[in-house]
C-alpha cells in the first residue's frame, strides 16, 4: 500500500490523523524513537513494538551511509530486514549531521563535501546521492537533502541557504526512484517568518506527500520554535503530515502538537535514559540520586512499561551505580514508553476535543504541579 | 516447598534428576547463568526465562555484599524481588572471589580479612558472616564459606586449607538460620584424590542436601578436573545433587555431565558474547570477523533463540563494529540459549539412555566434525 495521510480530527490547532505506509499505519501525533545506526540503542525491536508501542522509528542516513553502508543494507534486503523491524521507518536527510558532526564541510551548489567524523575520509552528499542512499536503505518515509544553517546565522546567509535547499529539493524529487517511499520536503528559513513562508510555498508547489520542519532546536530560544511552528500551521496544507525534526522535550512535544505538528523524533529520551535521567508524567527523575537508594517504588507507579511493572528505583539506581548494561536498557524502555504514552494521550485528547486542557494538565503535572 | 532432589535416570555415570526449591523445580543437569551483581549482564529476566529457558541463576555473594549490600537486598524483600526473578537462585560462598579479586587477604582460623577490589576498604568474611549475608540475600541454594586454594599449591597447603574449610562448613551449618534455603557443602582438596576423599567424606558426615565441587577450573590442566570429578562420582551420594563451581566450556560441561555432575555455572558464555565470540553447536563463532560482513545467515541456522530467529551475522557484526549495546545483549541471549540447549539435550539423551553417543556426537560437531 502506498503512502496516505488522513486528517481525522482537530482540537484547537492540534491534529489527529492516520498515515498509511507499505509497512503499516501510524496514528498521529506520533513520536519516533531514534535508531541511529540500525538500532534504537539498547532496546530490542520486540520491546519497541510490543512493550513501548513504537509505530515508526527513525534511521540516520549519514550514520547508515558511513556504517554499515547503504549498499550492504540493500544487499540485506533493506533496513527493515537488516535490523528486524517490520513497522514503518523514516530516514532523515543527513543535512543536520553533516552540519553538526562532520569535522570539515564545504557547501557548493552541487552538494556538501564533508569529512567522516569516524576516520576523516572525504565524502560528497548531493541531493541525488542522498536519494540513492535512501532508496537503498528503503525506509517508508525519506527526506530531501537540505542545508541546515547553524544558529545563529545572518538572515542573508539563511536566505541564500534556503535557495540552495529548494534547488536540492527539486533535484532530489527528480532523482527519487522508488515510488513506494514517500519523499518529504524540508522547510528551512531559520527564525524568519518570511523565509519560512517562501520555503513552505515553494515546496508546496512541488507537491510533496508531507512536509518536514528543519532547522529548529539547533540552539535558538524556545519562543522562536513555537512562533515558527504556529506560523507554518497557517501555511502548510491540512491534508499532509508535518514533521518537526529533532524535537524535543515532553513539553516541546505537547506545545508543538498544539501548533499542528504531527510527527516528532528526538534522541532526548534514550540519551538521557542511558545517563540515568528518566522522563515521567511527574517530571524528570534522576534515578542515580542517593535519595532513591532504598526507594522500592517503580520509576512511575502509574506507568505500565516493562521496567515499571517489574523493577524499583532502588534496583535501577544499583544498576547505574555499578555500570550494568541493563540499567541503560531498562531506563530507555521506560522513557520511550512515556514519550509514546504522551503522544497516545495527546491523540486521545484531540479525538475527544479537549487537547488544550490535557496539555495544560500535563504541563502542570510535569512541573510537579499535579 | 522445601529443598528436594530426585534422581530420575542414569546413562553411564551421567545423571538426570529434578531439584525442588521454594521457587520451583530445576531439571538437571542444569547450567546456571551468572548474575553477578543482581543482573545477568545485558539480559532482561523475561528473556532469561521465556527465551533462554534458564531454570536457576547464580548471584555472587562477594559482589552483592559490596554493592548494593545484603541489608539493602533484604529490605527489598530478597534478591528474587529486588532483581525481578521469580525462579530459583543460588549464591556462591565468596571464597573464590576473596581469593581471585581482593587485593589483599589474610586467612585465619576465624575467617578471611580482605580488601574490597572497588575502594580498598577492609572487610571480614567468617563462616557465620557469610551465612548472615546469604540469609539476607535469600537465594534458594547457598554455599558454606570455603577457602579456595590457588593453583598451583603444595599438597601441604591444600591439606591445611582443607581442615579450615571443613571447620568453616561445620560453623556455617550451625549459623545457618533459614531452613527454606538449602546449604551445600563445598568439597575442596585441589588435584589430590586422597584430600578430595577426606573432604567429601567429612562433609557427607555433616549431611548436606547437596555437594559443590570447588577449587577446579582455577588454572590446572583439564585432565585434573575430569580425574577429580570422576573420582568424586564414586564417593558422593547418589541421592544428592553435585554442583561443579565455575565450569566451563561446552566441552567441559558435556565431559563433567559424563562424570555425574548435575549443576554448572560459568561467566564464559556471557563474557565471551560481550566481546563478540559466540558458542554454537558448530563451535565458536567470532562474529566480528570480516568474513561475516555480508553473511545474512543467522549465527546458527538451527538455533531457536530470539537472536537467531530475527538477526543475521552481518547485523551482529555491524552492531559490534559500531559498539552498540544491542550487540552484547543479542550475543548473550544466543550463547546462554545454547548453553541451556546443551544441558536440555544432555538431559534428554540421559533419559533415553544414550548420553555417551550424544556426547561424542556433540564434541565432534563442536570441533567442526559434524
Amino acid at each position: 500500500m502506498s503512502f496516505k495521510y488522513k486528517l481525522e480530527s482537530v482540537s484547537g490547532k492540534a491534529r489527529a490523523g492516520v498515515i498509511t505506509t507499505p509497512h503499516g499505519k501510524i496514528e498521529t501525533p506520533i513520536f519516533m524513537p531514534v535508531g541511529t545506526r540500525a538500532t534504537v540503542k539498547g532496546v530490542m525491536p520486540r520491546d519497541l513494538k510490543e512493550d513501548i508501542g513504537a509505530e515508526i522509528i527513525l534511521g540516520n542516513t549519514y550514520h547508515l551511509y558511513l556504517r554499515p553502508g547503504h549498499e550492504l543494507i540493500a544487499e540485506a534486503g533493506g533496513l527493515h530486514e537488516f535490523m528486524g523491524w517490520d513497522r514503518p521507518i523514516l530516514t532523515d536527510s543527513g543535512g543536520f549531521q553533516v552540519m553538526s558532526l562532520s569535522g570539515l564541510r564545504k557547501i557548493t551548489a552541487e552538494g556538501v563535501r564533508f569529512q567522516s567524523h569516524i576516520d576523516g575520509s572525504y565524502h560528497m552528499f548531493s541531493p541525488e546521492k542522498v536519494m540513492e542512499i535512501q532508496n537503498a536503505i528503503g525506509a517508508d518515509i525519506i527526506m530531501s537533502f537540505d542545508e541546515c544553517p547553524p544558529y545563529p546565522a545572518t538572515k542573508k546567509y539563511v536566505a541564500e541557504s534556503l535557495k540552495t535547499t529548494l534547488d536540492w529539493a527539486r533535484r532530489g524529487k527528480a532523482a527519487h526512484k522508488r515510488k513506494d517511499q514517500a519523499l518529504f520536503g524540508i522547510v528551512q528559513g531559520g527564525i524568519y517568518e518570511d523565509l519560512r513562508q517562501e520555503s513552505a510555498e515553494a515546496l508546496m508547489e512541488m507537491d510533496f506527500p508531507g512536509y518536514s520542519i528543519g532547522g529548529l532546536a539547533v540552539g535558538e530560544e524556545k519562543t522562536h520554535m513555537l512562533r515558527i511552528t504556529e506560523y507554518l500551521n497557517g501555511i502548510l496544507p491540512a491534508d499532509k503530515p508535518r514533521y518537526l525534526m529533532g524535537v524535543g522535550t515532553p513539553e516541546d512535544i505537547l506545545n508543538n502538537i498544539a501548533n499542528g505538528v504531527d510527527m516528532f523524533d528526538c534522541v532526548m529520551p534514550t540519551r538521557n535514559a542511558r545517563k540515568g535521567t528518566l522522563f515521567t508524567r511527574n517530571g524528570k527523575l534522576i534515578v542515580k540520586a542517593a535519595r532513591y537508594k532504598k526507594d522500592f517504588d517503580p520509576i512511575d507507579s502509574e506507568c505500565t512499561c516493562y521496567t515499571c511493572r517489574n523493577f524499583s528505583r532502588a534496583y535501577l539506581r544499583h544498576l547505574f551505580s555499578v555500570d550494568e548494561l541493563l540499567a541503560m536498557t531498562l531506563a530507555s524502555i521506560h522513557s520511550l514508553h512515556f514519550y509514546l504514552d504522551l503522544v497516545r494521550w495527546s491523540r486521545a485528547a484531540i479525538l475527544e476535543g479537549n487537547f488544550e486542557s490535557f496539555r495544560q494538565h500535563m504541563l502542570s503535572r510535569m512541573q510537579g504541579g499535579a
